[in-house]
């Protein structure tokens, strides 16, 4: 393809960076699309292969196997390390380097440890593939630690599960462990009581699930404390080790603390050169450009922008998409000549929060639904929006067994570097 | 339980020693079963891992899960270094031990490099999920590098796919490979042709599928060279470096090299004491026992037995299920009191091999099969002999949609260290 056409170039390939891609179809632009994974996570159900419900393979494509009819665009496994915005240029950690005319940066968001990385090795965090696979490793280990551990302290200790965090991806991890642990697993042990496991949902805030409204969260904690999940609330947690956490001035001994508290954005303010917010967002201008930049783009969790009862629009899935369509607008508005700078306008669909495999929370806005039917419109939204029928059958068998025989398919210790025969 | 009831301990939850408990149902024992990983493998179909076909959680299972209803059974998950014979005690890496009254080995094996271990960084052997899941990212991560790569010789390199040994696992191995890079993969790419990609099975031997009739070997040969697999006979390997294998007094440059043409039973020889064959397996007396120990039995790849044409029982699912049964008939006689020794007698069903997703070859012996039909007699038989449920509708789903689609659904490049968050 000739040079000559104008080079949309978008880094990273979630749910902003891949809708930029499908809204261009058709617009006069060749694409490159860049990630540091071969593919498109579906992060909503990320909870879910880290507690051992899915496979990874049940909500990951590959990105250039959903993008092989459009021609027109070529995608890059690298790691992108700057912009030379000055040479409108992307560089990569191996030394190469693509030229962009319009560029967009949808590089997502790692977790944060509120300024704490000594936590880190302690902490998991829940972003990757790898992530969840080692989270899963982490909890399946410590029960079997636990069956052979001899020591009433030490084993106590492996059945202590800490996540913290209370938005939706923590209340979704504690529901989940607490079912594993109180329902699926006690048949399979035979020296330890896994309905005795603890799992504690610490949230340093007023309540849990902000975004909520006041009672459907208050539901959501009734509906976790029914699964046995703790809830402290109001006290941040002051140290994390080996040993477990420091909080409200006592120890609390545990194997396997969850990180949900909060991420960090992609250093694509230090790139450009723009200033940032508190999570290292860039202050994207109301059109979603980056400052001084207007043929750079800043959505999903690389940018900030207001429009959401005059808070930043929330860092989720559907308002990634919306910005990308968006942009994808505004790309095609210019190369026909029209640069009126057009403002994004968020429309939020509404908030979703599910608490084990029975109840769920959800907020429309015009209409609130909790309980079990909440559960089932969840699953059937989030089924409807995996990427191709063979993940929606997957899932939707994974699911309807876990349902109905409460065997947990996934529950695999793997990816223990000392357990394979390969370097 | 009462210590005083005999006590039957299960090194290894493969094929072997699962059938010993599963046949132990009912006897008046108790039963430990020990093993490094916490579920049990459906060894057979790991190809399919490692080619992007099928997720690891279709084909492998908790042990624990699947012994949930014997209450006389304990699993423990702990790794095995040696065997106390005399004061009939199993020691753990970890410092614990745990006494038996009877022994059950079935330790398997690893891949093994013909005594070059300095092969091993580069080449992938087949035994772990960690094996697989390595062998698809290398595999996977070699068209993205070829598709970024612009010297011509690197790029030729990093899409020659070399599989060592012509058993069932290399022939299979090598029309999957062929599969996803000459028909599911051309699509996906814009500056590489993965048609050109060459697949090259290499087979020290004058034929591949030597357990096979010859003209059954033949048939196999022509459909790989079909799938544009090359074969390289009757040469061994000389080399295996980072640039790829020196064979037949040729450098031939490749990324990849898979290994499927050896392996080393696991140090149980050692462990007791005994004489082992070439491969490292224990002697085995006719009815399975180790000699000098009545009380501990060495069955699967962890024992070598004659039997098969005169030749030692092959390393293979039905022999070790058959020698499983065996074992725990032996054990149920002599509680019985009954303990005069029991040949084993091998009864060899069939072999089966696959060429990619239309072809495979069958010898029941009393009858042979190729083409279509054996390949859906061969699906059939696997999916009928899956563990549960679940992963027979999944695994049956994966097929059916690579079959329609031409899809392979895992391809995901996963378990790179780089990559996690977490430590």
């Amino acid at each position: 393809m000739s040079d000559s056409i104008h080079h949309v170039v978008i880094v990273g390939a979630g749910f902003g960076g891949l809708e930029v891609a499908h809204r261009l179809a058709g617009a006069p632009v060749r694409i490159t699309i860049i990630d540091q994974r071969n593919y498109h996570l579906f992060q909503p159900l990320l909870y879910q292969v880290a507690t051992a419900s899915l496979a990874a393979s049940e909500i990951a494509w590959p990105i250039r196997h959903l993008l092989r009819e459009r021609k027109e665009i070529t995608t890059l496994l690298a790691v992108v390390t700057d912009i030379d915005s000055a040479d409108k240029r992307v560089l990569f950690e191996d030394g190469g380097a693509v030229s962009y005319d319009t560029l967009v940066l949808a590089t997502g968001a790692q977790p944060a440890y509120f300024g704490h990385d000594e936590w880190k090795p302690y902490v998991g965090g829940l972003k990757t593939v790898e992530d969840a696979i080692t989270i899963r490793r982490r909890v399946l280990l410590s029960f079997e630690r636990a069956e052979r551990e001899t020591d009433d302290e030490r084993r106590a200790a492996l059945l202590t599960f800490i996540i913290v965090g209370g938005g939706s991806t923590g209340v979704e991890l504690a529901g989940t462990i607490a079912e594993l642990a109180h329902e699926n697993l006690p048949k399979d042990f035979r020296h330890i009581d896994t309905q005795k496991a603890r799992i504690i949902l610490i949230e340093a805030g007023p309540r849990i699930l902000p975004d909520f409204t006041k009672d459907l969260a208050a539901y959501a904690q009734a509906a976790l404390e029914r699964l046995g999940v703790e809830i402290e609330l109001g006290r941040p947690v002051r140290d994390c080790t080996d040993n477990g956490i420091v909080f409200d001035g006592r120890n609390v001994a545990a194997k396997v603390i969850l990180w949900a508290a909060g991420v960090r954005a992609s250093p694509a303010a230090d790139w450009l050169g723009v200033p940032a917010d508190h999570a290292n967002r860039v202050k994207a201008k109301p059109d979603l450009s980056a400052p001084g930049h207007p043929e750079i783009f800043v959505i999903g969790d690389t940018g900030s922008v207001d429009g959401w009862h005059g808070k930043p629009v929330p860092g989720i899935a559907p308002a990634a998409k919306q910005q990308g369509h968006h942009v994808a607008t505004t790309i095609k508005l210019r190369l026909r000549g029209d640069s009126a700078p057009r403002p994004f306008r968020y429309k939020h669909a509404g908030s979703l929060a599910t608490i084990g495999k029975r109840s769920a929370i959800i907020d429309f806005g015009w209409i609130r639904i909790r309980g079990w039917l909440a559960w089932w419109l969840w699953g059937l939204t989030h089924i409807y929006f995996l990427i191709d029928v063979r993940s929606r059958l997957a899932v939707a068998l994974s699911w309807l067994w876990i349902y109905a025989s409460g065997d947990r398919s996934a529950r695999l210790i793997t990816q223990d570097e000392q357990r394979s025969t390969l370097p």
